[in-house]
C-alpha cells in the first residue's frame, strides 16, 4: 500500500487525534465534548477530522491492545504482510482512510497525549519537517511551551504523527492514567486551538513566527538501575521527580536504590560541556521500554523563512468550514 | 470457616500488607526493599508479616483480576461456597492464614495504598474499634495525619483491613496508578514506622495519645453527573481538583459539564449547618464504583482511656523480633 503524501494537490483536512493511547483520558474527552458540542472547539474555520487513536484500547481503558499504536507507524512493519496484532491493522487503517494520500485525507495530524511525568503544557516534534517547526514556533510565540525535539532515537520510532506532512503532539502533565482532569483539558485544548489559528492564519499567508525556536533535541534516553532479573532496583530519585524541563548538573541525583544508595548524573562524552535537560522523568508507561527519563540538549534554532513558506503552502490545501 | 479473632490469648504479628490493589505500586515496592534489605525498616522490636494482597493482580499492574480485593471481605460472600472469583478466594486465604484466629496470626493490620487524588499522607479507619482508634490517634499527634473515618456506608464495605482487631490504612497520595514515587513510598514509610513505634509503646504500656482525636465522618459520595448512558457528562471542576480536607461551602463548583455548565455543591439535609469537607476527589479507580468526590464531617472526638487500654492489650500479645 502506498502511504504516500497523494501529491501536493489535493485537499484535505486537519485531523485531530485523542486516545492514541486508550488510558490518556483527557484527548478522549475533548473529542466527545467537541462531537457532542461543536461550539465547544475553536475551529478558526478550518474542517477538522475528529478521531479515536485507538478505539479498543480506549474501551479497555488501557494503553494498548497488542503493541503500542504510537510505535507502529514503521514502513517494514506496515507493509508486513504477516504482521496483524491489531495496532498494525489500526495503524493502516488510519493511514489508508486519513493518510495524506487516504480516501478522506488529511494534511495536517494533531495528536493528544497525556503522561504521569510532569510536563506541563508541551510539545513533542519527531522531526524537522519545516511545516511543523513552523506551527511549533507559532505554539511556542503564543502560549511560551516547551518542545521535545525528540529525532534521532535508534531505539524508539513509528509515531503516528510522523507520517503526517505537518504535525504536533501536545503532551500534558502529570495526571494518572484512566483520570480525567480539567486542567488537564483546559490546557490540551488552548494548545489546539492555538495550532488551529496558526494553521487559519498560514492559510491567509501571514503566520508570524519570531526569530527563534527553543527545542530541547533528544540525546538519550536512562533507565532505572535493575536486578538481574530485569526488576527495579532502584526509583526515581525524589529530588528528581518533577523537575522536568530543569537543567541537570553532574552529581544530581538520578536514582535511589533500595538499600538507599543514590545514583548521580554522570555525563557522558559530549555532554559535560552544557546542562543536560531531563523530560518524561518516571512516565508511568516507559517502564516496560527501559526508560526511567530521557536527557535533552536545549538548542535555539534561527526560524527559517523556509518554514513558514511550507506551513502556508500546505495550509492553502486546507478544507474551510464555515458552517 | 471461623474468621473469628481466635480468642485473646493467642500471640500473634504485625500484618503489613501492600498491592491490596496490584496497580498500587508504592506499597508493593516498600515489600521488596523491606525483603530483600530488613535493615530499612525500623521495626521497633516487632514481629511482622510482609504480605502482597493481591498477588495476581499485582503481576497484572491491575486493581483487581475479577472483582475488588478490597471489598471483598464480607461475611455473606465469603461464606458463600458458590463464590469463587480469585479475590474471594484470596480473602479467604488471607484470613485463614494471617486473620487473628489464622495459622500465622496477626493481630494488627496496616494496609498500604495510593490514590490519584490529592490526599496527601492520611489514614482510612472503617470503624470505632478502640484499639485502631487509639493506633489513629498516636499517628495524628506524631505526624498530623489527617484520617477518614469511613464508616457507615452502605454502599462500599468489605474492606481487608476491618477483619482484624487493630488496624490502619495508610492511604497516600497524589500518584498515578502503575507508578513508583520516591516521596510517596517516603511518606508511607513515615506513617509506618511511626504505627510500629506506637505498637512498641502500648506493648511497653506507655503510649501517649493526646486528648482529642480530629476525623473526617463519611457523609456520603457524589457521583458525577452522567449521560442516560452512564457514561460521565462532565468531569470535576478544575476548581475543586487537588482540594481534598479542604472546606467546600455551598455554591463552590463541584462539576464542569461538556456544555460548559457548572454544577455547584448543594448541601442536603443536615449538611447546611457546618461546611463539608470533600475527600477522594477524582480517585481514577473510583469512576466504576460511582464516586466523583465522597463528603466528610469534620470532627474532634475526646481520646477515651479504653482505646490506650485496648490497644495496649492486644500490642502485649504481639509477638517480638529483636534479632
Amino acid at each position: 500500500m502506498d502511504y504516500g503524501n497523494g501529491g501536493d494537490h489535493r485537499q484535505g483536512r486537519v485531523l485531530l487525534v485523542g486516545g492514541t493511547h486508550g488510558n490518556e483520558r483527557n484527548g478522549l474527552w475533548l473529542l466527545d465534548q467537541w462531537r457532542q458540542h461543536p461550539g465547544q472547539l475553536h475551529r478558526h474555520g478550518l474542517a477538522i477530522e475528529l478521531v479515536v487513536g485507538n478505539p479498543a484500547a480506549a474501551h479497555a481503558n488501557r494503553r494498548y491492545q497488542e503493541r503500542d499504536l504510537n510505535r507502529s507507524f514503521r514502513p517494514e512493519l506496515l507493509d508486513d504482510p504477516d504482521a496483524s496484532q491489531y495496532e498494525l491493522r489500526r495503524a493502516r487503517e488510519l493511514l489508508a482512510r486519513h493518510g495524506p494520500g487516504g480516501n478522506e485525507p488529511c494534511l495536517v495530524a494533531i495528536d493528544l497525549h497525556s503522561t504521569t511525568a510532569a510536563m506541563g503544557n508541551s510539545l513533542v516534534l519527531y522531526n524537522r519537517q519545516p511545516a511543523s517547526l513552523a506551527l511549533a514556533a507559532a505554539l511556542q510565540r503564543h502560549l511560551g511551551l516547551p518542545i521535545y525535539l525528540h529525532e534521532s532515537d535508534l531505539h524508539q520510532s513509528g509515531y503516528l504523527a510522523a507520517c503526517w506532512p505537518a504535525s504536533l503532539v501536545i503532551e500534558v502533565g502529570p495526571v494518572a492514567q484512566g483520570l480525567v482532569c480539567g486542567a488537564i483539558c483546559q490546557q490540551s485544548q488552548i494548545a489546539v486551538e492555538t495550532a488551529l489559528e496558526a494553521l487559519s492564519q498560514a492559510r491567509e499567508g501571514a503566520i508570524p513566527l519570531g526569530s527563534e525556536l527553543v527545542v530541547h533535541r533528544h540525546l538519550r534516553s536512562i533507565d532505572l538501575p535493575r536486578h538481574d532479573d530485569g526488576s527495579p532496583a532502584g526509583l526515581v530519585h525524589p529530588g528528581l521527580q518533577d523537575r522536568d524541563w530543569r537543567p541537570l548538573r553532574a552529581g544530581d541525583p538520578l536514582f535511589l536504590a533500595m538499600d538507599g544508595t543514590v545514583t548521580a548524573f554522570t555525563p557522558e562524552q559530549g555532554e559535560e560541556s552544557e546542562h543536560c535537560w531531563p523530560v518524561f522523568i518516571n512516565e508511568a508507561a516507559y517502564g516496560e521500554k527501559g526508560i526511567a527519563l530521557s536527557l535533552t540538549r536545549r538548542e535555539v534554532l534561527p526560524v527559517a523563512a523556509a518554514w513558514a513558506a511550507s506551513l502556508t503552502a500546505l495550509a492553502k490545501r486546507l478544507k474551510q468550514d464555515l458552517s
